[in-house]
Formats: structure tokens, C-alpha cells, sequence
């Protein structure tokens, strides 16, 4: 059997739990033999042997025995310069980085394919819910049609907290970094682009097109005010940050990140507190539906886990989607229903509606349910983020721009 | 790229499935070129070319371009037959049938091993949903705790009409089988058995263990009564026909197929109509739950369809947990509190008790809530099938015999 020497970039909250998690795993035939960090006198609450530590990068790249690089560290540039080094010295890496994932994936497929080495990630979407993996091998054809969830487990704890608990949003985003599900900066979470990172990585897999982050419209929960919950609340909905990945042409597929009113019916609205659902959509096997925790110590600890053992049978990516040669394109060509509350910032003057279904004017503030084009709301993305100024998805249809 | 010839081995609702599911998967470089059935002349739904057709399987299996397999005929004898003949010569096999590959699953694993051949069967269980597939490959380790979850469609169909329609159960076992959710002869689905080989397989996959099918206590949901329906309404739980297999120590697991009492916060309680779901929970992952629609034409042959593509990359099981060294036996050695309602049956006299929770004496019907070691249920099984018992589980705690 072989034996796995693990080299650990990083040794916060995530790489704490994996070197407890590989201790537990009686069978993984895995072992942690260096872990490089940035400060050796940090207080850790994970005791390791100090001999295993390193502040020097290179102490575990240029040693012979590590097989595997597990890189946990939040730093995405740094990360960056870690994976890229060890890959192209022919190092297999496991990351959980979804920023510098999301950012690199296509020069990294090509120095896995260059250098015929792997690179697993499956930890950097939604934790311990084996998306990528599923999206990779089981969904490995061309029926799928979307995939559809909830991807952050920070900005999902405080809506749910509001909607469930009637919380403020104010409240609830305390509650959240008590916890420690929120950053103390919290708006990678609530801007949506965590949420962003993990569905570039999703897109790569379930449909085999990479699309750079900037192209896709992300919109957060950070503006959400009482009125947008009560206005959820009266029409029996609730709101989620919803990423989304879908076919809705054979030709065309479309993305986008944005809150949601999310009805009872679908399988996303009893996804609560911190936890990740994930909703895959086919041709033939309508929905199935994953749901775990998306964020955590131990279980993003043992998704790398996964990873880690996937290894021991030389497992790794083949992009098989990549190669299809009947591939949908990327457009943001179609047409969405949105609700957009503003009051000073003059939406309808920034945002050109097709069409206003319905129109309300109050003291506090406004409100609008109209269809846009994706690409509008994209194109005036800047100019959306005014303290004043909230839109949700009203996921009732989808037209191309055909009808 | 390479060519995956298919010869298919039925064509009745899923054979047919699979059928257009192929010609729709456009990139998956798979074509049917040969159909054994058992009457050439039956009517069927789905147009194939009669050229296609034959009733003498040796066309398929001395037919050197086929390169694999596909046997979904409802015959387990005659299932066997094939695919070990298959398996012989050296043809990969991909399976949907459960009840052959519960009973043979040792000998199948030996002859995939002696012939360098793959058998996959992830379809055999929970349909569209990848949990063989996720067992084998995700959770490839030794955190895993425990597997449980609602495994057949028809049993679940008919509780959810009786819970949430309040239709009789005759009523909604006619429903059913209107629909095609039941076979006419439903004793398979409602007696448990269906459930039964779907967690023996499951099993093998999650622990590492096989252990055969009359080793297990099975008991299924024909003989429940208005006032079994009506116990639970008044406690706010639902019934539902679950599996489950359960690591009770670090050396010991057990496994069963019984009704069970299911509250609202379990992740189960929402699986309704024909729907599965399946909550696979680790050490240190938690509960991950995965839902989708486990049987039907299209979801069940959409799961074929992965098993096909895997092998256009060789895939093939494992049995990774098979080797392991630290595996954990299978034992009955366990408590259970159960719920037993009996009218004309002396129960009590039956079913020997350690503990009496509760008892209740009516003028129709009575029940006892009590605590009984399942070896005792699997031991009197035979003695519990009269129409006017019914057992349920009441999953507060399970006990090994150490406390």
C-alpha cells in the first residue's frame, strides 16, 4: 500500500482540523511530515510536535520524501506562488483555496496536463458536499442543465438568523463573527464573492468552461433592509444568496450570483444556518439535491481528507467537459425578473427595465418588479452597490433572447 | 477517444430508459448495438431498430465489438447467468439488478478481481442518487458512522399518501401501483426486501463488510394500521420504511430495515412520495444528506449512463474498505426501543422484552413501547408477519451490550 507524506502549507482553523482528522483516519496510511507556517510562536490550539514546523516554503518543495502538498493557507497570492511551484516541479497538491482556484484554473489545468501532475480541490466548494467530484465522474455527460445552491455558509447563518429568528441584520452579522462563521471583514461572505469563487470552480466541472470572475454579475446581501424582509415575509418567501449555473438554450448557458426569493417549494429554502445545498439539475434525472456543511474546520478537514485518499489511487481530474466538442457558451444575454428596492439612488434611471410589472412608491422607500437583461445588470454593476439600493432574483422564468 | 459498444441485456421500462437517455447524451461516444430480450414480439413504448433485437444472449456475448454490457432484465437467476458468464470472458458489466447483486456480491467481487473486469451497479441503489459511487470513492476512509436513509420509492410513495393525504393504505398501495411505483406483486417494496439488498450493497461500500441478506432483520410496512397512523400523528412524527447501518462502537456495527418513527428535524422526515434520501454521516464531516428520485425509466438509466462513461476511463471499484485492518464486525448484539401494536397476537409473549416503557390496552388494538435487543427481532422474525402486528422503531439511542 502506498504511503502518503503529506508537506501542510498553513496551520489556521483548516489545517488544524486536518491534522486531527488524519489522525483519526486509521486507514488513511497519511502522514503530515512538515507543515510550513508563517509564524512559529502563534498560540495554536492543535498541539503538533514543533519539530514538524518550518517558516521555509522551500523546506518542504525541496523535500524528497513529501509526495503530496496540502495548501490551507488564506492568503491567495501566496497560494498562488506555493501550487505553481509545486506543480511544476511535479508535486500533486490538494487546495482548498477557492480565490486563487477561481482566479487560476486555467493556467493550472495546463501545467496538470504539462507536467502530468494533479491538483485536487474539491474542499475549496462547498466543504465537506462532494460537488466537484460528483460534477467531474457521475455527472460526467452532457445532460446536465444546472447547477443551482446555496454556497456560503456565513451570509446563509445570517439570513437565516433574520428570517427564522427575526434577528436584524445587524444582529445577526454580530452572531455570525462570534460564532466565527463571518470573517472580522466580512464581506468576501456577504458581497458574494466566495459564493462567485466556488461557482467559477462548479462551472469548470459541470459544464467545462471556465469563466473569469469578472465577467459574472455578483450581487450581495450586504444592503438588505427590513423592508426587503417584510416584503419576502408577506409573499411567503424567503430570501438566499443563490449561485447559479445554467443551460438555457442548447447553445448558451448563463451565471450569476445574487439573492434569491427563494419559495417553499424548492429544496433550497431548508437550507439554514450554516449549512451548503446544492441543487444538480439533468435532463433525465430532473433534481438531485446535496446538502452538509459547506464551512467549518473539520469539515472542510475531512473533504481534503478526500482528497488526500484520492491520491493513494493516483486520482485526478481528467477536464473531461473540457474536451466536449458540442459545448454551450457563456452569455448574459437573457432576461431575468428582479426586485429592486431603492430610495435616494434613482434605479430606474440607472437600469434599463424591459418592462415594470409592478411599480410601488413609499415614504421610506421604493420598489421595483421588472424584467432586465442580464448584461444590463452586469454593465451598471458599479453603480449598484449604493447603501440604499437592494435587488433579488425572482426566479420565475428564464427567456433567451429569443421569445 | 475511445468507443463504448454496448450490448443491452433487457428493454422493458429502464432498458427502454437507458435506450434514449444514450441517444441523448451526445458527447458520450456510446451506441447500443445489440438488444437480447426475452419475446421479440412484445409492444413496446420506445421505437428501437429490429435489428438491433435478439433472444439468444450468446449474440450479445461471442459478439466481439461489444465492449460492454448493460443488463437491467428483472430476473435475478437469469441476471446472474449473464453477468457472471460475462465477468468470465472478460466483458465489463454494468448492473442495475440489486437483488442478484445482494445475494452474489462475494463472488462477484472475486471473479471481478481473478479476470481484471469491472462490474459497476451504481443504478442498484437509491436509482439517480451516487451513493455507491460516493461511498466507494468520496468517502474513502474510516470516519464514516453511519449510512441510513429512505431506499425505495413505492413504500415511501404509499406512507407519504397516508401521512400527508390521509388516504387509506389500501387506497394509496392501488394509487401506487396505478402510477407504476409498485409492481403488481408489491411484496418486494413494502415487505422492505427492496431496501434490504440496496444496504447490503451499501454496506460493502461504506464498512467493507458484506454480510448477507438473511443475516438481516428486515420487517417492512404492509401491516400498518389507522391506529399505528394515528399514534404518530398524535406524536408529530411520520413513518417511514428506513434503512440504516450504524458503526454502535469502534468494533462493532449493525444494520436493519424497519419502519421507524422519524421527527421533523431529521433531514429524512421531508423525503416524500417517491422520492429517496440518504444521510451519510462521519466522524468529522457531520450528516450529509442527498436526495433525488430514486427509481423511474430516465433517473434510474441516467445512473447507467455514469457507470457507462466511467468506463470509457477504465473506472472500477475498488473495494478499497475490504482491506482495510481496523474493520468493525457486523452484530445484532444491540438494544432497540421499538413500538409493537398487536391485537389478536400475544406479542409479549412472543418477543422477549428487556424493559417495558410503556403499555397501552384498547378494545381494538394494543401497543408496547419497549426496549429489545434486535437479535431477538431477528431471532422471532418469522413469528411477526401476522396482519395484525406491526413494529416500528423509536430511534432514541442504541445501546451496545457493554451499557
Amino acid at each position: 500500500m502506498a504511503q502518503i507524506k503529506i508537506g501542510l502549507f498553513g496551520f489556521g482553523v483548516v489545517g488544524q482540523g486536518i491534522f486531527q482528522v488524519i489522525q483519526r483516519a486509521k486507514n488513511a496510511h497519511a502522514e503530515i511530515v512538515r507543515i510550513c507556517v508563517r509564524s512559529l510562536d502563534k498560540p495554536r490550539k492543535v498541539a503538533a510536535d514543533p519539530a514538524l514546523f518550518t517558516t521555509t516554503a522551500d523546506d518542504i518543495l525541496n523535500d524528497p520524501q513529501i509526495n503530496l502538498i496540502v495548501e490551507v493557507i488564506d492568503d491567495a497570492q501566496a497560494s498562488y506562488n506555493i501550487v505553481k511551484k509545486a506543480l511544476l516541479k511535479g508535486i500533486p497538491v490538494v487546495s482548498g483555496n477557492k480565490t486563487m482556484i477561481a482566479n487560476h484554473l486555467p493556467e493550472l489545468i495546463e501545467i496538470q496536463k504539462n507536467n502530468n501532475v494533479a491538483l485536487l480541490y474539491d474542499a475549496s466548494s462547498c466543504g465537506s458536499i462532494p460537488v466537484i467530484r460528483n460534477l467531474e465522474e457521475y455527472y460526467d455527460n452532457d445532460l446536465l442543465l444546472e447547477v443551482k445552491g446555496i454556497l456560503n455558509g456565513s451570509s446563509n447563518y445570517i439570513l437565516s438568523r433574520v428570517f427564522d429568528h427575526k434577528d436584524s441584520y445587524a444582529e445577526a452579522l454580530a452572531q455570525a463573527q462570534a460564532l466565527g462563521f463571518a470573517e472580522s471583514d466580512p464581506s468576501f461572505d456577504i458581497e458574494g464573492y466566495d459564493s462567485l469563487f466556488k461557482l467559477v470552480i462548479i462551472t469548470v466541472h459541470a459544464l467545462g468552461t471556465y469563466v473569469a470572475p469578472e465577467r459574472i454579475f455578483t450581487y450581495g446581501i450586504s444592503t438588505i433592509h427590513d423592508s426587503d424582509i417584510q416584503y419576502a415575509r408577506e409573499k411567503g418567501v424567503k430570501i438566499k444568496l443563490v449561485a447559479q449555473v445554467v443551460k438555457v438554450s442548447d447553445e448558451h448557458f448563463t451565471m450569476f450570483v445574487m439573492p434569491e426569493f427563494v419559495s417553499p417549494s424548492k429544496y433550497i429554502y431548508s437550507v439554514d444556518d450554516e449549512y451548503n445545498g446544492v441543487v444538480i439539475r439533468g435532463e433525465c434525472y430532473d433534481r438531485q439535491f446535496m446538502f452538509g456543511k459547506g464551512a467549518g474546520s473539520l469539515p472542510t478537514a475531512s473533504s481534503i481528507l478526500s482528497d488526500v485518499m484520492a491520491r493513494l489511487h493516483d486520482y485526478r481530474y481528467e477536464y473531461k467537459k473540457l474536451k466536449y466538442v458540442q459545448k454551450p457558451d457563456y452569455t448574459t444575454d437573457i432576461m431575468l425578473k428582479i426586485y429592486a428596492r431603492y430610495s435616494a439612488t434613482d434605479v430606474l434611471n440607472i437600469l434599463k427595465f424591459e418592462k415594470i410589472h409592478e411599480q410601488y412608491i413609499g415614504e421610506e422607500s421604493n420598489y421595483v418588479i421588472g424584467s432586465i437583461r442580464l448584461s444590463e445588470l452586469l454593465e451598471k454593476r458599479k453603480n449598484l452597490s449604493e447603501p440604499d439600493v437592494f435587488l433579488a432574483n425572482i426566479p420565475i422564468f428564464f427567456l433567451n433572447k429569443d421569445n
